[in-house]
């Protein structure tokens, strides 16, 4: 009963007050601050004008949308229903994943702007298609931190959880595309690093040495598993746009696609053969299907956009499968019992250890470019040596991918281990042990006991015969 | 037996014959009027010599394409999957959205072709891709008005429904925005208050007093709650390619992305917060996520293309997450009492209310503007107000935003009530009160015999193992 | 016992050495023989400069790519999930799908590469975003193959069956599209009828006189019926784009996409037509709709891009809804019981005799066409009259047309049959007749005794009352 108590999941009062108080903040931050870039703007006709611009076709909206739209699909449905595996907790993956990336974009467009875009003359953010990519991307960052928690935390854990992280995320951005002009245009550093450690870390700090209690609620049912699916494929078939999403027009789009899509294709074959390997009789586990098919898109979201050739992005795509594999396999009960991570969804072997294989891919690639392989200008608009940096090598950029590398790994760690005491203390309604993985401590869930007398009677008439016939025997 | 008689749902006949016909007549009526427009005729290579373009991107294709495509994906999986929550009702769902919607498309490219781009040269209807766009979302008023009626009507009453709601449709559209030449790119007006008012009359007309008798086929079941996620998540994603599919090239498209994208964000968070706080402990219930998070959507249909700016479409969607959500927890109990409303999805709360807040928004939005935020060309660029209408102030235009809206409900009820009669006559095979929400009556389903001995059997054998236990005892 | 170890199920062995030797195969040809082309390549900003190309956006990434994505889309959800209906068959549905498309994508850039790109001068491939398409097209006539097999094959049969259906595949539409210089942008030929006629000669060489000892896996379940709606959906709703991915820019594109939403639109009633027709009720089959409602989008794929007209397109899809439905009727049983063809899920219907249709019907619009209809220009740049063909008339186009029909019939046919046969040697792992259609062999499933005593309690505990209540008496 005292544990009862302490563990009290009522959050009536919390998560309205959350949700009024900051989407009213965002308001009034959105009033003072956002306002419609020069191409989304009614004044477009006279910037076109100006610029002699011929085609309202040379807006950034045709370049970026079908991208966009691509993201934001990842963002709901891939990250959304790629959670929902548990047997009882779709509702919480899909839902939870629904909330905290909706308020994720709101502020990731105020601190993105901030630290990015605002303008010094007029004080505002003037946002457009691109700003809401970068957002979305931002909003990833803290989804990928969900599925270490999963099951284990309450909406306004996971709120709380968004807040932090995209601000975190803002900064460490800065520091890394910014400050150390390190190119990272699929965010393996960015996103997929500091999101895998943020997480982590969190759960690391929440450490429940009594998780056990829920293992009923751990595994999966046939039918979760194929929903899950969902998640996967739209993930998988869509990370070209993600990969793509904010690189050069033209040929950097165009080259981030290729790449992606063929260092993912290898990724399953990889995936699959360790998978079959790993079992007595070869047969395949679901959880190696769903998650590590993806780690060659998180793999190749540095170095996407550079001239890594075809056969370069097999090869990533190759090593990508059998690591992250082997993570699920090996790394995942290490990390459990030798250090104390809870990792649900194993975002270690998909999104952190990939991401830091991507970041180091990029310094690598970065490194070894030269100007008879991206031509003069090529190598200029490939690595943005322009201003500051036209007297930046190779090298030295190479060089700064590494120190962008660590800031992402440093701002993921001990952020997470903050913020991770922050939601330690008993005041977020977050489930008792023995009640994690369930949908029924926040969720109203359809009436059971309908469902059995109504839905399934086949079920019990058939099992009454039996009854009968058991008893006339 | 009598009643059973009365009850026929034998549709062997009238569902083939009117399948049948109708497209028998589709077809001799395209061939009659419909044609290929200028940018998707051979000629093309001539027009373009003609008019000087100098590249094959300048098609309109390229500028509305991809958002078609989403437009189409919300129409047969968003609008399908979000009304499979029933139990069992996934069939009737996703397979009648599916026919109903494959027919009415097609009827509407005539009825559109006829009142608004008959050439009255040759007498011809010229298509294109914004033509397709303009019949999705005519089919999507009839989809929302299935929406009311879902489970207590047969196939053959559907696509009469449709034949008479795309008719409508088609008239009400002519007045609102070529008489009136309102403003509603998103179709608050034209599609959701019409299509609202339209099923809800259709409900009213079909009011069945015993329904209760089908109460035990009302409810969910933890699967098919998330089937419905499904389609809630891709309405939501692809609004903003809703709201801006046929918004003016360039900026246009790219404000209406902007504006429904965050206007959709808000109003997911106060969804949430009205849901937790209605119930006891705080729980979060499935019915408001699914449906309320969309009604922002809804609302910004007309004012999408404005300079409502940023913080505008935040106000806008928070106000319509509290109403929608209040709404089902209210007012749909309320109209199924007292007005006698039968409302399956509460269409009432995510289309018919929210639509009249959004020409209601327009009608301000548009009475609010003025050359200072619009720029001058802007002005007449986003209201027309060109040829007829080149004099028209912003306070007038605010005006007849208002009257379109008043057309669209009026059309909607009035249209509902008649077509609500025919649907009454006892010929359409519709089914009777206690087999209401029941795919049993109008779908070949899965053999249930079958399943249960072979597909659970481990249930049984379990079940079966302790009877024998019990009766060892 | 004998015949269980003949049956030997387990490919810990093989399937991994498949995987990871074709997969290094594929890095080392990749290395050899794949390079960027230049609107991908870093040299695209002098390409051009060179060729007085003034914006990025004439790049022929930003014609193709949505229609790009939305084909990804249907190769891994579509086909996945459309598979998805055997009531224990999921993992395997969308599993197989996704390792043998993720195999033959990379093989079909290679052998689509030698015979339609090879560069002679460098002897390398270059590949661009129309390279993707053409080898996600490839990938389709595989896992058209698949459906004829599902659940009798193991995953190591899959692929040798993808790398001779690649292989075959990249020959015959080297013969078709080159050497007879045949039109078939959506594949009628080239992917549905090859990939449907190497389906079920594989099939019938792999016939199993004893699979009626599975057939209590043989239905579907409610809920995978549902899934595969999924499937049917997405495919049929990004069918417009498949048939004009690879068309010609502008007018090509824009009348392809019209001319198959219309199509499919119209097969979808006459489908539900006969289905209804079919049951003594009216009732309507899950089967049909899940399959016949695509066959439209099949047919028009040869003449989706000629001047067929939108009434045309209609008459295309009134009849192919009508004899594919009737085929899953009639024509399904009547080869399995006398031509030995067991095809799970009736490929002959959806994909074979549709194509057959679309040839015929490429071929007559072909030859019907004239200078009248298309314009000079128009018919020299529809049918490529140039070159080596400038002097081909529409007639022996027509002709032509028809001979590539054959072409695809006889590769389809004896290919299929070798193929068949070398899998018929007992090496590969197959299933025994009795363990077809279960995912069980190939697949660890969730714990279902854990699932029993956990998940679904309540029925248990509610017999577990009824049992002593029965007993009470």
């Amino acid at each position: 009963d005292t544990d009862c108590s302490f563990r009290n999941t009522n959050i009536r009062l919390t998560l309205p007050v959350v949700c009024f108080v900051w989407q009213i903040a965002m308001i009034i931050l959105f009033g003072v601050f956002i306002r419609y870039d020069e191409e989304s703007d009614t004044h477009w006709v006279e910037t076109k004008a100006h610029d002699n611009i011929t085609s309202d076709i040379e807006n950034d909206f045709y370049f970026r949308y079908p991208s966009f739209q691509d993201v934001h699909v990842m963002i709901f449905v891939g990250f959304g229903f790629l959670m929902t595996f548990l047997k009882r907790y779709s509702f919480g993956a899909v839902g939870f994943n629904f909330l905290i990336a909706s308020f994720g974009l709101q502020w990731a467009l105020l601190m993105q702007g901030w630290f990015h875009s605002l303008d010094p003359q007029t004080g505002k953010i003037f946002i457009g298609v691109e700003s809401l990519i970068n957002a979305d991307f931002c909003v990833a960052g803290c989804l990928i931190a969900y599925g270490a928690v999963l099951g284990k935390v309450s909406p306004v854990q996971l709120l709380v959880m968004t807040l932090f992280g995209v601000t975190l995320f803002a900064v460490e951005e800065y520091i890394i595309l910014n400050l150390l002009h390190a190119r990272d245009a699929g965010g393996s550093m960015v996103i997929h690093t500091f999101g895998g450690y943020y997480g982590l870390a969190i759960s690391r700090v929440l450490y429940r040495p009594n998780l056990h209690q829920s293992k009923r609620m751990q595994g999966s049912v046939y039918h979760s598993d194929t929903f899950a699916m969902i998640g996967t494929l739209f993930l998988w078939m869509f990370w070209p746009s993600f990969n793509s999403a904010i690189t050069d027009h033209g040929d950097g789009q165009h080259r981030a696609v290729i790449n992606t899509y063929l260092c993912l294709a290898s990724t399953v074959l990889t995936t699959v053969a360790i998978s079959s390997l790993s079992q007595k009789t070869g047969k395949l586990d679901m959880v190696h299907i769903q998650n590590s098919t993806l780690a060659g898109g998180v793999a190749l979201g540095t170095a996407a956009e550079f001239m890594i050739s075809p056969y370069g992005a097999l090869i990533v795509g190759f090593f990508c499968g059998i690591i992250s594999t082997m993570g699920y396999i090996f790394i995942s009960p290490f990390l459990e019992k030798t250090l104390k991570i809870q990792d649900t969804c194993g975002i270690h072997n998909l999104h952190a250890m990939p991401g830091v294989i991507g970041g180091i891919v990029g310094a690598i690639t970065a490194a070894a470019a030269s100007e008879s392989v991206y031509g003069k200008q090529g190598l200029i608009n490939t690595f943005d040596f322009t201003g500051d940096f036209k007297d930046r090598t190779v090298l030295t950029q190479g060089g700064y991918q590494a120190a962008g590398m660590c800031v992402s790994i440093v701002f993921g760690v001990v952020g997470g281990a903050i913020v991770g005491s922050i939601l330690k203390l008993p005041i977020w309604g977050d489930p008792a042990d023995e009640n994690c993985f369930d949908d029924e401590v926040y969720w109203e869930l359809p009436d059971e006991e309908e469902e059995h007398q109504e839905s399934i009677p086949p079920i019990l008439e058939y099992n009454n015969h039996m009854i009968h016939k058991q008893q006339d025997l």
